[in-house]
């Protein structure tokens, strides 16, 4: 039970596209990613995920619209709605999700990490 | 699924000890809190808690020890943990937790607030 600086751990790694975990609540878990460039199309069937701006300029795209996120800027993305991820800079995001999200869901990639590390 | 932009929805409430929901996702809740004084000792029988400070010095009193939270740091109380928040100067939290958590887990007291609402 001990306090969790997000600084402190956005420092420990530099991967893009490859979500950390730092906590674990009610079978949620919290990570921190770092992300650059363009992400792929996917959905997660059963988990709605929430993405929250720590740092930078996050583009959302959907089927039929694209959202700005910036900086203290959040949004939730239900379960099964298609989402693309750009960040034309480096972006800094906290992520909530349940604890087995695949971060790419049920599209396997180059980007697609099976084991998440935590830090 | 429209963004959440956190200083807009920190500046629609004054009220102390009087958590807003701005979010819903698997079955848990993103709530904002300003904070300022003594809460109460209290824990929540069934759910974990996470406290990620926005703004301000927040001190989390354990029955054994005493955690200082400055801005940009979270902690996750585990179910069943008393703890008891004191902010000296009013303090901006942003909650996560599950949907039906009562923020004065199972005591009732004149900070209790049985509904809360949206922003």
């Amino acid at each position: 039970m001990n306090k969790i600086n997000l600084t402190e751990k956005f420092g420990l790694f530099e991967e893009h596209w490859t979500p950390k975990i730092i906590g674990e609540l009610n079978g949620q878990q919290v990570k921190l990613a770092k992300v650059k460039g363009e992400f792929i199309w996917h959905n997660h069937e059963g988990e709605d995920e929430l993405f929250y701006i720590m740092k930078g300029t996050l583009k959302m795209e959907f089927r039929d619209k694209t959202v700005v996120l910036n900086e203290g800027e959040m949004i939730i993305v239900p379960k099964g709605v298609d989402h693309r991820p750009i960040a034309k800079e480096e972006v800094w995001i906290l992520l909530f999700e349940p604890k087995n999200t695949k971060h790419t869901g049920e599209v396997e990639s180059e980007l697609t990490v099976k084991n998440l590390d935590w830090i």
